[in-house]
């Protein structure tokens, strides 16, 4: 009787397993379902010390389960996105090293679910993080939307071959300035916002966030979770915008304490209206750019963007563009800025110089770690 | 008596100078023109071993006497021109190298020298290097352009502060099909061009150019002579052309003898009519690309251009272009890109991976010299 048992489910496994397609390498027929789904990943492998391992699962990336909605929400600055994700990616290195974490993409806050959260509160929607639509038009009587963009990513430890959710991290991207139209394709007006008022409204959705988070199946109560707070920049900036302020709530579903971040990103070279936190910075690449963008008969453009901690430069992203008209230019061009870039621009920092031809096509790279004191090289050529 | 003539001749030559406008700043007044001439260089350091220093005169640096001749006449494949002109710096390697010798733009050939080379021989232009044009139109019977490009090198050694003249690279590209209209902004007909005669048109082009380098004023005699011998790849190839045959004229002009070159380019995936020499490189290119292609949920796509010295690979460009959702995925891609190409891709030779965003932005960028084996991986990313 107990054998019949035993060759009966052994025989349904093979079948369900079947009805599912494709089976993965490293599922082997007849396991149970609970070890199939600890035992289907595998991870990216860890190329650098700085970065983490991701989550592969079935031989495929396993992508966010929103994944495509932070995107269409930053169509009009898309250097918001790639900032607000890089700077949540940085901030949870913090908290959970790359040495004892393995990244994975949100898994527990889904596309519709984040694209809810992100509308206005309604009859219809009751879960919306942005004011009610109070039917206002003017600019100072509507109510603005504050909460911009929402990532979810989470953090594993692996342990037996199993990864376990040990970290999560939430960004909330704020708008200082809300762009709207008064009609359908009509001009965009702007709601300004204080920095007051969207600290106050952003420390509002994170609890709501936090809250909402903690009772989500699969969320235990003690893992903790780090909400990382995001200023966006506005649409006409060159740089993207900058995480504010911080919490970590070990457990439970209240919100103790909000710690500052003091990280911003600026434009080199600074202009009348927007100048850089130290005077030195700008003088040094005042100098790279004089003797850069002199080297051929032709003017090379010549900007940055700069990541400062208070006063201090953190980081440098260069790029160079000007016409090229050999391969052999290009390759005198690169290890002319490698020399340059080593005299006059700041040590003890990570610096990365693309540079483009007129047509914008990436022609050659830079780029030194932050210990490092010469270039990596890489002029991009063709067979 | 004497001394008049000294502050004359001083008064002179601060005279002269004041004409010529800005005077560089390693030139000091009252230098006599010879030494003026050797003086105002500088090179641009050098990054790598493996590439030249380039010259810089008056903190300039000193293009090509003919430059932007080549980009014109390669506006139908650009990759012709990339590889032309890398091929032809990789060719005077090995007669130049790079430890004792310094790159000049070529200095010695004017683009009105060089466009009047290029063109068909005529009343006015019989220093043609192209057959004159015989009124016909039909494929077979008109004259077809054999000579399709030419590029000066110069290469120079470093003594006492100055820079002296020490090698001459010439690089010739030839056609194997030339491209027609019949009438102005009419369709594009081809004249196909045999091998054999290429080559015949090609030597006879090149004893041309030798003798008439050797008799312009600059060349000394027993200045070493390299004419590097292309042939042009068609306008629907995916890979530039490749070097065939090269010589070496250590003095005077005429060429004794020739050297076959086996270098050729290939594009991966091969195709049932353009097959790679070496199936093993193939079916490793294959398992590479699997693996990536499948990586997100969305296909990548994966293609390289593979150098080859008869049957043996000696270097990859691999090419991944696929759509990201967000800067994780970006980074989780670039390290599995690292781990699979030190698995599948072949060791022993220099390997770039450049890897695109659906808008054909680069996002990142993997790279191993021959001798290593794991790659430099950078994302390109923004504050």
């Amino acid at each position: 009787m107990k054998k019949i048992g035993v060759i009966f489910s052994l025989g349904l496994s093979v079948l369900l397993l079947a009805a599912c397609g494709k089976i993965g390498d490293s599922t082997s027929t007849g396991n149970n379902v609970a070890k199939n789904s600890s035992s289907g990943y595998q991870t990216t492998g860890q190329n650098s010390d700085s970065e983490y391992e991701g989550v592969i699962k079935n031989g495929k990336y396993l992508t966010s389960k929103a994944r495509g909605v932070g995107v269409a929400q930053n169509s009009d600055n898309i250097l918001n996105l790639k900032s607000f994700e890089a700077g949540l990616t940085q901030l949870s290195k913090d908290q959970f090293p790359t040495d004892s974490y393995v990244f994975r993409e949100g898994q527990l806050l889904t596309s519709a679910t984040v694209e809810k959260w992100l509308d206005r509160k309604s009859k219809d929607n009751p879960d919306g993080l942005n004011p009610i639509d109070n039917g206002q038009k003017d600019a100072n009587k509507r109510n603005p939307m504050y909460v911009q963009q929402l990532e979810e990513q989470d953090y594993m430890k692996q342990k037996d071959g199993k990864l376990t959710l040990s970290g999560i991290t939430v960004g909330i991207g704020m708008n200082t300035k809300d762009y709207y139209e008064k009609e359908k394709y009509g001009a965009t007006f702007t709601t300004n916002i204080s920095k007051e008022k969207m600290v106050q409204e952003g420390q509002a959705a994170a609890a709501k966030v936090l809250s909402r988070l903690r009772n989500t199946e699969g969320v235990p109560n003690n893992v903790p979770i780090l909400i990382g707070m995001y200023q966006q920049s506005s649409n006409d900036s060159l740089v993207g915008g900058s995480f504010y302020s911080y919490t970590v709530s070990k457990s439970g579903n209240t919100i103790s304490s909000w710690n500052d971040v003091n990280v911003k990103s600026y434009v080199f070279p600074s202009t009348s209206t927007a100048s850089v936190p130290n005077d030195n910075d700008e003088t040094s690449f005042e100098s790279f750019k004089k003797q850069v963008q002199n080297f051929f008969p032709n003017l090379a453009g010549v900007t940055a963007q700069g990541q400062y901690e208070n006063k201090s430069l953190k980081g440098l992203h260069v790029n160079i563009t000007t016409q090229f008209y050999s391969e052999t230019e290009i390759t005198s061009f690169t290890q002319f800025i490698a020399q340059t870039a080593k005299t006059y621009l700041p040590n003890g920092i990570p610096i990365d110089i693309t540079v483009k031809g007129s047509d914008g096509t990436v022609q050659s790279f830079l780029a030194k770690k932050a210990k490092e004191s010469s270039y990596y090289t890489h002029v991009f050529s063709s067979y």
